[in-house]
């Protein structure tokens, strides 16, 4: 039984963490930012290291990729992102990069060569920190994103997502050429942290993701009238403010009224100008909903849109946009059904579970057959510094997808396979 | 009848303009920022043109002084701060400023000579747009602030005062220094815009002010745990925007429910992390409350205190800061008289008001006899790029200001001094 390098792992683990905005205090690594940029650098010489062909495409996710036997053949893919949100932890994103890294170690390390193609990728802005929405280096993979969507995305100074990935040599115009599809994709495989609490208390080491919930994030923008806070009477005011909070205060009530556990979470809010002495001019917020069933989804979305119309009144506008909107999303049949004979094959315990966070793997489910595995996350936490997964659980899970991309890819040991 | 000098009065006002981190988006002039360093060379350059002896106190604010007969006597101040809100006008405080150079022009125009010292004052922080509470210059020289307190006191990421003031060659520890007092200040004149709509719609050139209403100003902080939106459940949730909006909708009603017509406002608000994706684990608000009465503005407080006090649940805790607490004061009945008779005799109508903001001169009142004038707001708009005082009407107000300090300096012309 191959086993994979945990000492390795942790190196790789260690080394990409270095690249955040804010050292001492988790990872920050907005996409297309210097720390980007740093880490991208980083990965491009890992993958380089280990014998893949490295290129990245015209929007800047990276692949490193292991010629199959076959000629032409749609290729295998692992791997993850390695954006991060703002003092995250270590490990979102990066424990699938480096599941692909490892993987590629094996195969090199024990003269593996697969029939299909292996590709290793690291995908960027899967958490939306920079731009909104997220999950957007897969959706670009997916053809859903088009170069006039690039321009109107604008992080919090207002560049757009374009320019942004101009200054890092990429081009918006070109995304086309960044197009995979079911006829160059076989199958793609991602690890990530679970980021709740069920493996840890079911003392689990794997869990197989069934289905992703549906999930959708919208932007409530809320325009008033600015005003001295002490010589605007109450009476005449158009707070901004004041008229998102009717909102704000709803939202709750809007999710616990569905009986199937819906999530509902407003995390990102910005008030205009922001002086204790100024009447808010200008509040927008983004609110993300998530549930295994897409009605709850959209009954939720017809109440939010209904106390946006109902907040109207004169000096104040409210506007919605939709930033991401995804269904439910199966996980393949197929490769779920490996990774349990995997699982079980190497002794592990493992469950079958849903994923309430979404990630890239929902993205290639709409055109490949797409398997997502989960390891542990200590104590349920994610998104802060604090985040943590015990390297030999990360090469447990590493080890369930490295024995599933050898038979996804079909590998064989060079030497076997000189001798056909 | 001695006319000021309109084209001067705009050329102070537009000068002073262009320094601002915000160009074509109004005046933003943090204090101690860049914009403040610049603004302050222009400021003690005319100054020095206008010859008076320039000197900054311990904690930069500026005095320009015009010697008067009378050896050791207390000095008349004339002036206004020149900090600014984000995104703010050209008017709010550079009027009262340029009020000061341009009577002292006028002083060194028409050989006039004070018997008393005229000072001419430049102040730092009065809206407290970057360490919060306001009228901090004042309140500095009225000796209301400790060392500890600058210390303390932090701006939008994380710098002190005394750190932001060391910068520009200031000293915290030297505070004392800047102190004023009763024996050392016979009278201070403040002009300001009114930010109001009353002397617009009245018709009325200039505002007496005969009172300024009590003013508080507190911050809450609401402390939860981060968590990943999709992957927490919402019973188990310490969300600190929940727990933020909860106390941020009662508020309108606590003011509503006064009879004196109190305001309210929550103009600032800061979320950590402030992700999409991101469960908020900490929430900052300022609460600004102002009214005449000050036992309406202490009920206020008593009901917010209990409104945090309920909020506090597992996983919430929450704090109040008290960053200025201000009673309603009154201005000096002599200088309102001087001003009365002054606007007579100029032909000038006026009308007696409240101020609902606050101004310096609310903490100069607490020391030494003090005026506060108002010239017209276009619109009654302030704290916005679009705010507006016609240069005639400013010239106006600043003409009433020269004859009320020619009284309060008992100023003569040289020629007929010298006669003496």
């Amino acid at each position: 039984m191959i086993k994979a390098n945990k000492h390795r792992i942790q190196t790789y683990i260690e080394s990409l963490a270095r690249f955040t905005a804010t050292p001492g205090n988790g990872t920050t690594r907005l996409s297309y930012s210097k720390e980007d940029a740093a880490a991208r650098r980083y990965i491009k010489q890992e993958m380089a290291n280990l014998g893949l062909s490295v290129r990245e495409d015209a929007v800047g996710n990276i692949y490193g990729k292991l010629e199959g036997a076959l000629k032409n053949a749609p290729a295998v893919i692992i791997g993850s992102h390695f954006d991060s949100v703002p003092n995250g932890g270590s490990f979102d994103g990066p424990a699938g990069i480096i599941a692909g890294l490892e993987v590629a170690a094996l195969f090199q390390e024990y003269g593996l060569e697969p029939q299909y193609p292996l590709e290793v990728i690291a995908m960027i802005e899967e958490e939306g920190s920079r731009f909104g929405g997220g999950v957007l280096g897969s959706r670009m993979i997916a053809g859903q994103i088009t170069p006039a969507d690039l321009y109107e995305m604008k992080d919090s100074i207002g560049l757009s997502a374009a320019a942004a990935m101009e200054k890092l040599g990429f081009n918006a115009a070109d995304i086309c050429s960044a197009r995979r599809t079911g006829n160059d994709v076989k199958a793609f495989l991602e690890l990530h942290i679970e980021q709740g609490p069920l493996l840890e208390e079911g003392a689990q080491d794997v869990g197989i993701v069934q289905m992703i919930v549906g999930m959708t994030e919208i932007r409530i923008t809320v325009r008033g009238r600015s005003g001295h806070a002490g010589t605007t009477p109450m009476e005449g005011r158009a707070d901004a403010l004041a008229a998102a909070v009717s909102i704000l205060n709803e939202l709750p009530g809007i999710a616990s009224d569905e009986s199937d556990l819906p999530v509902l979470t407003v995390g990102k809010l910005d008030v205009l100008p922001n002086g204790a002495n100024v009447i808010p001019n200008q509040v927008v917020f983004t609110v993300d909903i998530r549930s295994a069933n897409s009605d709850t989804i959209k009954r939720i979305l017809r109440k939010i849109d209904k106390l946006v119309a109902d907040a109207e009144r004169p000096g104040i506008s409210l506007s919605i946009d939709e930033l991401l909107y995804a269904e439910p999303v199966e996980m393949s049949a197929n490769i779920q059904s490996l990774l349990i004979g995997n699982c079980e094959k190497l002794g592990l315990r493992y469950r079958k579970m849903v994923s309430g966070a979404g990630h890239d793997a929902m993205i290639f489910a709409g055109f490949t057959d797409t398997g997502l595995i989960f390891v542990p996350s200590k104590d349920g936490i994610s998104h802060t510094p604090e985040e943590w997964t015990d390297y030999a659980q990360l090469q447990k899970g590493i080890e369930v997808a490295f024995e599933t991309i050898v038979q996804l890819t079909e590998a064989k040991e060079k030497s076997s396979n000189t001798e056909m």
